[in-house]
C-alpha cells in the first residue's frame, strides 16, 4: 500500500518478479478492494498458486510518526506483512512505505539478532561506471542511526561484509568513510571503529573518501546514518542535476537537437547504464528476518528489483549468516 | 610553495590575476631561488611595482603534522604569508598548501573574531546547472571542524550569510543540511541549531537535503565539517566518474567517435559549464583576516580564481562585516 503509487506499481512489479523467478511465491498484503482491480488486468498472466492477497485494513501514511504507526495501527499492511515474516509464513517483506515506521515496526516485531544493537540500512551504489567493468559498492548505514558509536560502526562493517560476501561471492574490501586517509583525521567514533576493524578478521582496507569510493576503492563502505544519508542524497542530487543538464544542453536549439539525434545511440547507452533504477532495494540489516525497503517513488521495474533483492537475500539466508558470524565473534570474546 | 605544483602554477596564476585586476598588488612568499626562474619567463609582462617576492626559507610539507609545522617552521612560506596579513602588509593570504597546517597557523597568528569559536571552511558549489540561470550555493563547514555543537553551526550560518550577502548582493536563504525535512529527524546538534536559527534574524529556510540543494533550494548550506567534507568529496567523486564515463562512452568505437565529433560543440559546452575549476578558492571564515585555500591540485586558471576570491573578500572587508554582525548580536544578548 505504501510509496507514492501503492498497488498501481506494486501489483505489476509482483507479476514481473513472478515471471523472472519461477520458484517465487508472493503475498500481496493490504486493502483487498484496492489490490483486486489492479490484479484484474493481469488475469491469466499469473498462477493463483503463486500469488495471494492477504487483507490488511489499515495503511501507514508516508509522513506518519513511526511511534504512532507502531502503537495505533495493528492491522496496517506494513505490520501484517512483517508479522508474516515473524510467523515464518513469508521469508521476506518488501515495502515502499514510510521508512521510519518500517524500521520501528520491524525492530519491534522481529527483534534484533543477538550481538547487534541496531538495524542499519544498506544499499548498492554503482561505482566505476567509467571503466570496462562497472561494479557496485554496498554502503551502510544510510539513515537508520543518526548518532553511532564505534561499536555500532564495527557491527555495520561485519553485517555489510557478510551480505556482500554472500551476494557477490568474494571476500569484500571493507572501508571506513572518513574525511582524510591519515589516521589523525576524523571523529572519535570513526577513529575508534578503525582500531576495532584493524583487530578484526574482516578484509579491512582503512579509511576511504568520497572521491575514491566511486573509483572502486572498497566493496563495503561504512559510515553513520547521518553521513550515509547525506552522501546518498548528495549523489542522487548531483547525478540528477548533471543528467538533466546534459539533456538540456542537447535540447538548446535545432542544431544541438540534430546532434542529439545523431548521437542518440551513445546518449541512450549512457542513460541506461547510469540508470539508478537498476539499484532499487535497500536492506534493513541486523534484524531477525529480511526486510527490504524500496524507494518511495519506485516505478514498476525498480520495485521488481526490490522484490528480487529480497529473493536473493532469502536464498542466501542472510540473517542466519549474520547470526552465525556474530555468534562466532561473541564466543571468541568469552 | 604549496600544493602539487608550487611556484610552477602560482607564478603564472599571479601574472594572470594582476592582468585581470588592475588595482591588485601581489607578494609572492617563498624560496626566492625557486620563484625567480618561473618569473623569468614573464619578464616585461608585469610591473615591478605590483609584484614582489618576499623570501621565506622553509616549506610546510603537504603531509606534515599541523602541530609540528606550527611549532617547528617559523620561516615557512605559509607562516610568513599569514604574518604579513597580521602586520597589515597584505590584505589576504592565498595558499594551496597543507590545509590543516594553514588552518592551525592562521588561527594561531590571526586569532578568531570575537564571538566566533572556530574557523569554518566555506566554498562555492555550482547548482541549478540544468536551468537557464545556473547559480551557486555556499556550503560550510567543509572540514575544519569534525565535531560541532549547535552553537558552532549557528555561528557558521551567521558567517556564511554575511559572506554570501556581501559577495552576491542579496539576502541569502540559509538552510541546515539534514537527513529529512521533518523536524523530528536529525542529530541533536542539528535540531538545536534549527531552534537557534529559527529565533535569529537570518533568512533561515529550515532543513535542506542533498537532493534539493542541487535544485537551488538554498544559498548558504550549513553542516558540520565531517558531513560537509564527505558531501564535497562525494560530489567531486560522482561528478568526475560521470564525466569520465560519458567521455568513455563516446570513445567506445569508430561510430561513437564520429558522433562525438559531430556533437563536439554541445560536449565542449557541457564540459566548460560543468568545469569545477571555475570554483576554486575556499575561504577560512571567522579569523581576524582573510585566508583563502586553493585546491592542492589547482592549475593556473583555478589558482587565479582563488586569488580573485581573495581580492573580492578584501574589497568587501569580510572579517569586519562578520565582526560587526556578531558584535551586534552579542550586544543584543547583554
Amino acid at each position: 500500500m505504501g510509496g507514492d503509487f501503492g498497488p498501481g506499481v506494486v501489483v505489476p512489479a509482483a507479476i514481473d518478479a513472478l515471471k523472472a523467478c519461477p520458484e517465487l511465491s508472493l503475498i500481496l498484503v493490504g486493502q483487498q478492494e484496492q489490490i483486486k482491480p489492479h490484479l484484474e488486468q493481469f488475469k491469466g498472466k499469473y498462477s493463483d498458486s503463486r500469488l495471494f492477497i492477504h487483507h490488511a485494513s489499515e495503511v501507514v501514511g508516508m509522513d506518519e510518526s513511526p511511534a504512532l504507526a507502531l502503537r495505533g495501527k495493528k492491522d496496517s499492511s506494513m505490520r501484517v506483512a512483517i508479522n508474516l515474516v515473524k510467523e515464518q509464513k513469508a521469508q521476506a517483506c518488501v515495502s515502499a512505505g514510510n521508512t521510519g515506521a518500517l524500521m520501528a515496526t520491524a525492530r519491534f516485531v522481529l527483534k534484533m539478532l543477538p550481538g547487534i544493537d541496531r538495524p542499519a540500512i544498506i544499499y548498492s551504489i554503482p561505482n566505476k561506471l567509467d571503466t570496462k567493468s562497472p561494479s557496485h559498492m554496498r554502503m551502510l548505514d544510510l539513515g537508520a542511526n543518526v548518532d553511532c558509536t564505534s561499536e555500532h560502526l564495527y557491527q555495520f562493517a561485519v553485517m555489510g561484509a557478510v551480505l556482500a560476501k554472500a551476494m557477490d561471492g568474494k571476500t569484500p574490501r571493507v572501508g571506513l568513510l572518513n574525511i582524510g586517509s591519515e589516521a589523525i583525521k576524523g571523529s572519535e567514533s570513526v577513529k575508534k571503529a578503525a582500531e576495532l576493524l584493524n583487530d578484526s578478521e574482516l578484509n579491512y582496507i582503512g579509511f576511504v573518501e568520497g572521491t575514491d569510493i566511486f573509483e572502486g576503492s572498497a566493496d563495503v563502505v561504512v559510515c553513520d546514518g547521518f553521513v550515509g544519508n547525506v552522501a546518498l542524497k548528495i549523489s542522487e542530487g548531483i547525478a540528477g542535476m548533471l543528467m538533466r543538464f546534459i539533456k538540456q544542453e542537447f535540447k538548446r536549439n535545432i542544431f544541438t537537437k540534430i546532434m542529439a539525434l545523431i548521437s542518440a545511440p551513445v546518449l541512450l547507452s549512457i542513460k541506461k547504464k547510469a540508470d539508478p533504477s537498476q539499484y532499487n532495494g535497500a536492506s534493513l540489516l541486523g534484524l531477525n528476518g529480511i526486510v527490504i525497503k524500496s524507494h518511495g517513488n519506485a516505478q514498476r521495474q525498480e520495485y521488481t528489483n526490490a522484490i528480487l533483492e529480497a529473493v536473493h537475500e532469502a536464498q542466501n539466508n542472510i540473517p542466519d549468516l549474520i547470526r552465525s558470524k556474530v555468534a562466532y565473534k561473541l564466543k571468541q570474546e568469552l
